[in-house]
């Protein structure tokens, strides 16, 4: 049975989300649907793409992502497909693919984008304020039906990326920024392992303050002890030991992050 | 299968709805169920009635919906089930089912309502306070079961209607209201294209701000721009591009919006 | 077809009990999944205990409940399943599962423990932040997928438990606490059904207001009003008829409830 997972910034109270599932079933009747989120910052495509980036790979094979922040809807902005190595993503031509897209270059998976441009798979009236509704979600699950992609539109090579910041060599480290908090208020850097993996010892700082050496887990310092780590996605991230980093240091997205490395 | 969705102004901390779903399994194993919406205001009956009206024609016919907003649970105010035309709606006799039983109305569909009232159909034991797993979820489980309508109680022809307020014609025009603010701050009025459709041009005033013509979505003006539409729904509404008008205007449901037609 | 639940303190934000849905996918490919809640406050252990013994109940016998509340996450703290009468339970060993194992006991259920120990039943890679997705999804569903708990780890006897606060007597009637706050700002107690079974007539004193005897359902009295009475669960507690009971007396868990018995 396919599965689709949906990732929007609809929020929980009008049943945007919830809509889409039944445009859903109407197409493809058993299909199996999970929530990423729709709690994503209205109109914020690089959290979208985190998101996305963090969670899609844990999913089967085959399984069809269908991903709506969408600033320009109902404008020019193309809707398109992307089958990325065992993942299909379905979505606006706005960035929000750029991670996943990076991803599967980096692993050199079988990569197809289409232009989700045969309105045969729409719902039959296209409003211009819901392409979640009435284009993405139905042609996702004709995708689930067995139609393929290539039959939902036509290819093209150009997609949209976002400009991702990117972390700077130092004379003794890296200097990178925050580009995520989640609802714990842990701060997930533009850092990760690569980047890390040959230090012994390193020094971070961050808003003044500086935190000596990473952590395997939260469990080795106290409560209420600012530390650094690995996260569960392999970024390096600063947390605050049961509690939450993000108000302890009064952190944005953006703001920038020092790493000495000692080695 | 059967498809069954909840509606209701439960929140999303307690596990009242994820109760509801156990209850439907142990009646109906194989259901699909989908959640509207959890995060209706507490009571607010008009706000339920609104997005059950605009989400529940998307789902496959066959399909039932339970809602649930309900100041009343444990007195007099009966338990009801609704055929309306392809679709179920299952839930407290209040005025919530008001929008979905004009709107079978206004399209001749077939209607017939019954006061669930067969009390081997509920739980066995029945709370004062929750009904929605007690009585709701168990008679809409009985339904995607298999049993019909008619056996879960006896019919009536009574149900409590809303009273929704309706826009008033003036001399240029009409004068309406907010009706609906969404999770992005777009405002719906409770005028929609029927009102509108022979209008060449409008002026549209909303807390003493004038706007000028409507739009088909919000890429053709600046992000900021306060704007005027029919939205997913065919109703007009009121938005900010890239932002919330609710928050831009400081409206609450019950303002008013008058419009100009300068035909 | 399983049944499996998440009951955690993830957040909507970030996609975490989304992932968790597809790791379990992935391995049972068929398996219903319901949110209870994700809504839990961070690192609040009782609070979970207690939305988990009032919502597991409901499921159909078979349900596999996963509870993540776990401060203690990549430590020494032991991953267990417990089969406690028809339900199975996967989550941290510290506490989370004390109401849940006090009601089998209560009810001489049959009840197995162990320490979730077989690796082979986790992802490859186990994070030091993330068991929910790492180590209890992939237990769980394996155990969907057929594989008896005691395959996935050692038998133990001696899960952690948390101190829950118990009433105390006083000289005509009860001293209790609050325990629990739901969504609409009822206040649940430690005092139950069998606190005040022979009880004609009772006063409640909480923050320097006193309530006089117990109601049925809200409907009894007028809006505003405050009123105590035992809800869904059999649990005494308050609550303001169509308001917030927490908001109107300023409460918090952990507050003083008196009842005095006039029997």
């Amino acid at each position: 049975m396919a599965v689709i997972t949906l990732l929007t910034d609809f929020g929980l109270l009008d049943g945007y989300p919830g809509v889409m599932k039944g445009v859903i079933w109407k197409i493809a009747p058993g299909a199996q649907i999970a929530d990423i989120s729709h709690s994503l910052k209205p109109q914020n495509i690089l959290q979208g793409a985190i998101v996305l980036v963090q969670t899609a790979p844990y999913f089967p094979p085959g399984t069809i992502h269908i991903a709506v922040v969408d600033p320009g809807v109902g404008t020019q902005r193309r809707p398109i497909g992307l089958h990325l190595g065992e993942h299909y993503f379905i979505g606006p031509d706005n960035g929000l693919f750029t991670l996943v897209l990076e991803r599967a270059e980096d692993q050199s998976a079988p990569i197809q984008l289409v232009h989700l441009n045969q309105s045969k798979y729409w719902l039959p009236e296209i409003s211009h304020v819901f392409h979640g509704r009435d284009i993405f979600a139905p042609a996702a699950a004709h995708l689930a039906a067995g139609i393929p992609l290539t039959d939902l539109g036509t290819p093209i090579s150009d997609p949209i990326r976002l400009e991702i910041p990117k972390p700077m060599r130092t004379s003794n480290g890296w200097s990178g920024e925050v580009i995520y908090i989640d609802h714990f208020g842990n701060l997930t850097t533009n850092l990760h392992t690569g980047h890390l993996e040959s230090a012994k010892e390193v020094t971070i700082s961050i808003k003044g303050v500086k935190i000596n050496g990473l952590v395997s887990t939260f469990g080795e310092r106290l409560p209420g002890t600012l530390v650094a780590l690995l996260d569960s996605s392999g970024s390096f991230a600063i947390s605050l030991v049961n509690g939450s980093a993000a108000q302890y240091l009064k952190v944005r997205v953006g703001d920038k992050v020092e790493v000495s490395i000692n080695s």
